[in-house]
């Protein structure tokens, strides 16, 4: 995402730390977090790294596999 | 989205009435929330049908134009 501003490169930042934080509350592997949101563990690591611009459906399946409501992750 | 699972499908409408929703209760029209929010007039008609799997930044615009935090439209 190399030409968006900072603003929308925060925002993709803290949903990832928001992502690892309760993944880790949860004791979860980035690989079972990615098993349980059915995404891949390479695409779930870039996701925490806010390196993913994260669409609707994959941000509710991964809300599921944290068990958590969609807007927690936001 | 032709091959998203029913409560997927579910998530993009409900997201799409919210923005809906809330667009209306400011008194703006399609075109007038697109200008805010720094997109296409037709995107957002789409986004309200619930067409559009809408990624995080485009989340983040739509709650700003729309003076939510971004969890509130989830």
């Amino acid at each position: 995402m190399p030409t968006a501003p900072d603003d929308e490169r925060v925002a993709l930042s803290a949903f990832g730390r928001r992502v690892r934080e309760l993944r880790k509350e949860l004791g979860l592997s980035q690989e079972e977090l990615a098993d349980r949101a059915d995404l891949h563990r390479t695409y779930v690591g870039s996701i925490e790294r806010g390196e993913r611009n994260v669409a609707l459906i994959n941000i509710h399946r991964l809300a599921k596999a944290l068990g958590v409501p969609p807007g927690d992750l936001l």
